[in-house]
């Protein structure tokens, strides 16, 4: 039987999602509180693998199991043997067709900055920081000239393993909220560090050191030595998944304090 | 010289506000820095105690030095030396009539209640949680029986030192924003304990085990056994701090999430 579930973690305690020998990955935690709920070792699938510090207001994962239990098992029983940083928001049973990873037609981030003069204290590690003025509607401007399906290698990371640098952006959009930049991007998936490269050179844009249209050179030189450097991973939340419509699954959270 | 300084923490990291002998209060950290930048040592003074795990999106502090200093150095050059869960937001020279905790006429705390089926994970330790279905309309009604001039004994903690048990809460509020609750406290000052063990009476009326009315009694009766057992640290935040006029300095902050 497989089984899907929607997470929210705080990536700050963790090294990413990916499961590593010493045993700090999200996927650890959870391998191993599914575990003890299906007395057997399981191993999880999630549709994103968020990098260390990165955070996720909504991951979905799934793994097959043999024995039944109620779904609440999947949630309650499953969070009690989770660190305070991660819990499963919801449990679904889904065909052998569903793969949490393969199935996703689209994700979605979100990147909360704070700009401010002086750096977060209260949520250090949950936002990102730019502490001089930045102009948020140049920002969003510059964002609207990566809208489409291209070739993203100025927004790769060296490590990548993605088999092609062509993706479909079909939103990019800056909004100030207050003393916060909400800054929202969906794909049908993203490169290495992509969210991250891409706020590196919009805040160069909301700075006044370039202009918009820098935007649209950078992603047709294909060139990741010109784009700015990798941006801080504190503020970055995996936000939305979308399936195909039959799978019926919830496709955000609206319970963390930057969902609207 | 006399300054006052606007600070913002998170409480998670720290034994509290107060001065410790392992060194693990906010005091400590604030003065260890402001000592690395005024050459001497230097003890600063809160307008509020905050408790273990209690935050501060606006909190108030004062000091004295010897020494001439820009502005800049108490505010810039003190967050080089702070730890990364607390900051300085401003700094001003004030008169030395000023004094924080006794000059201030008005403190206010807000309380942010995650009120979902599933624990929080993304921001754990920064919002407190109830897993049933509260009614907030309820709880709002019971807090209006609070306010006004009252012995507020019935929510004292033991360890109170607070001359007297008589408060004069001018705001008291409660309202849904999605799956959280704010609820708001102003007043002349808070007893040891007050603001949490509130939360404890108003969540029982929200749950629907007793009636709004009953706030009112459980305040006439000022017998601290009749009322709800202790809430969590972890949903408060000092949020507001009054001086009298003549000092113009800033009320509160609206760069933390919940501030608005």
């Amino acid at each position: 039987m497989r089984i899907a579930v929607g997470l929210e973690y705080c990536g700050a305690g963790f090294c990413g999602w990916q499961s590593q020998p010493q045993g700090c990955g999200v996927q650890d935690a959870l391998e191993a509180a599914v575990a003890a709920i299906a007395g057997d070792r399981t191993v999880v699938t999630a549709a994103g693998r968020t990098d260390t510090g990165v955070h996720a207001a909504f991951q979905v994962a799934h793994f097959d199991v043999s024995v039944e239990r109620p779904l609440s098992a999947w949630v309650r029983g499953v969070n009690s043997h989770l660190p305070a940083g991660v819990a499963v928001l919801w449990a679904r049973e889904v065909g052998e067709d569903f793969h949490a990873r393969f199935a996703a037609t689209q994700r979605g981030y979100r990147y909360v900055l704070l700009n401010h003069p002086v750096r977060p204290a209260l949520n250090h590690g949950l936002v990102g920081w730019h502490h001089r003025p930045l102009d948020a509607d140049a920002m969003n401007r510059a964002a609207l000239h990566l809208i489409g399906r291209h070739d993203f290698s100025a927004f790769r990371a060296a490590e990548c393993q993605a088999k092609s640098p062509v993706k479909e952006l079909r939103r990019a959009h800056v909004e100030r909220r207050g003393d916060y930049l909400l800054c929202d991007f969906q794909a049908d998936g993203f490169l290495h560090h992509m969210v991250r490269n891409l706020m590196g050179s919009l805040i160069q844009v909301g700075a006044g050191v370039r202009p918009p249209e820098w935007m649209a050179e950078l992603r047709a030189s294909r060139d990741r030595t010109r784009a700015a450097p990798t941006f801080d991973a504190a503020g970055l939340y995996l936000t939305h998944i979308r399936y195909p419509a039959h799978f019926a699954l919830p496709e955000g959270s609206d319970r963390w304090p930057f969902a609207t």
